[in-house]
């Protein structure tokens, strides 16, 4: 357990030191950073393009697609005429800020309002890196069962938002949803809560209702900071 | 990425040595070790659960749970009268063959035939793990998407078996069996592929059985090389 500790501290300090990089960068152009994590298949790319229609109305959104291998995700996200900047990380189970930064100077800044990263399909690992964003949201779905929030706690502990996914799906599991709120109360207390079915459309418009919502008041503070 | 090849590979090389005393301290007691693998939420202990009722008919079973904290996992299996130690990773997001090494000094290795490792719910790091183990089996439930296998290909490439779960939920989702035998026919041509609902407990006896089989000949075997 020793090297763990060892070997992380100064990857997890050089990673700090990019993120905040990245939030300076984001501030500056006036950009939402929204960092989404989920176990694998959880639904975040089918979220993705579910809310982007809501979303595209309102802001100018750009799409970073992290995975281990492939360009589907961001092929998927690209079909919805988003732009979307595909990380294939080989083999590394979470993107650091060194990679989102790299993905970033991709994107045409001045154009954009909203950067949504799609992080690698994974509980663990992505909890631990800042990636310089404003929001973090963790995605669960009914699927995987209600007691994935305590065994995976950095994860649900260290997210503002929660998003219930194939709530379709309730019928079908086990998954208890007032165990789910009470874990999260003792976890969490603060966190929001969405319930949704990303494949069946529903829900979504309220997430990304709340999501432009941020979005606009997070704006407007930078604003009233440049006039003060 | 540079960063990931200088660090892993001294922890790597370390692993493979441990994991090769496991093999040993295996072949010696003539104990089967199984390492099963997956995403968060795919059903591994409750396969296992319904599992061991066959498994135990014939075998004397210990299970190793592997998770981030609790102790939720090795208890659902002690519920069950058999043996489970629990290993807490307290943020790590894999076994490795130090931690096995640690958990099998727990057992009694006279009395056993079979040890299952249900290692931390994730598709990316444990991939990257020798554990010592004498098969491989890879989970992934219906839910998730049949295109988890060409986005997380080496867990997918290295395992010899693959458990689809959540079978029964096949109908609500967009799962794909024709896409994914045929994306493990490029990837893995050899692989074993069992078809079960966990829950329904629906082709669990089938896949306990074709384990018993593994573990009776792997045991013939050794005893016809200890003869020669």
């Amino acid at each position: 357990m020793t090297i763990k500790v060892e070997l992380q501290t100064p990857i997890l300090a050089r990673n700090e030191e990019t993120a905040e990089e990245i939030r300076y960068l984001c501030q500056e152009n006036n950009i939402y950073l929204v960092n989404i994590m989920s176990s694998p298949g959880a639904g975040k790319t089918t979220l993705l393009e579910k809310a982007l229609g809501y979303l595209s109305k309102e802001l100018r959104t750009a799409v970073i697609e992290g995975d281990i291998a492939t360009t589907r995700d961001a092929d998927r996200i690209s079909a919805h005429g988003v732009e979307a900047v595909q990380l294939n990380t080989h083999g590394a189970c979470h993107l650091d800020a060194r990679m989102v930064y790299q993905a970033l100077q991709k994107l045409e800044w001045s154009q954009l309002d909203l950067i949504l990263i799609e992080n690698i399909g994974n509980l663990v690992c992505p909890a631990e890196f800042n990636l310089g964003e404003d929001l973090r949201v963790v995605l669960l779905s009914t699927t995987e069962g209600n007691d994935k929030i305590v065994k995976y706690p950095v994860m649900f502990r260290d997210a503002q938002m929660l998003v219930l996914n194939k709530v379709d799906l309730l019928p079908y599991t086990d998954f208890s949803k007032a165990e789910m709120e009470q874990d999260l109360a003792g976890l969490n207390p603060g966190m929001e809560i969405f319930y949704v079915s990303a494949r069946l459309e529903q829900g979504v418009e309220e997430w990304a209702d709340r999501l432009i919502k941020l979005v606009k008041r997070s704006a407007a503070e930078h604003e009233n900071l440049g006039q003060s």
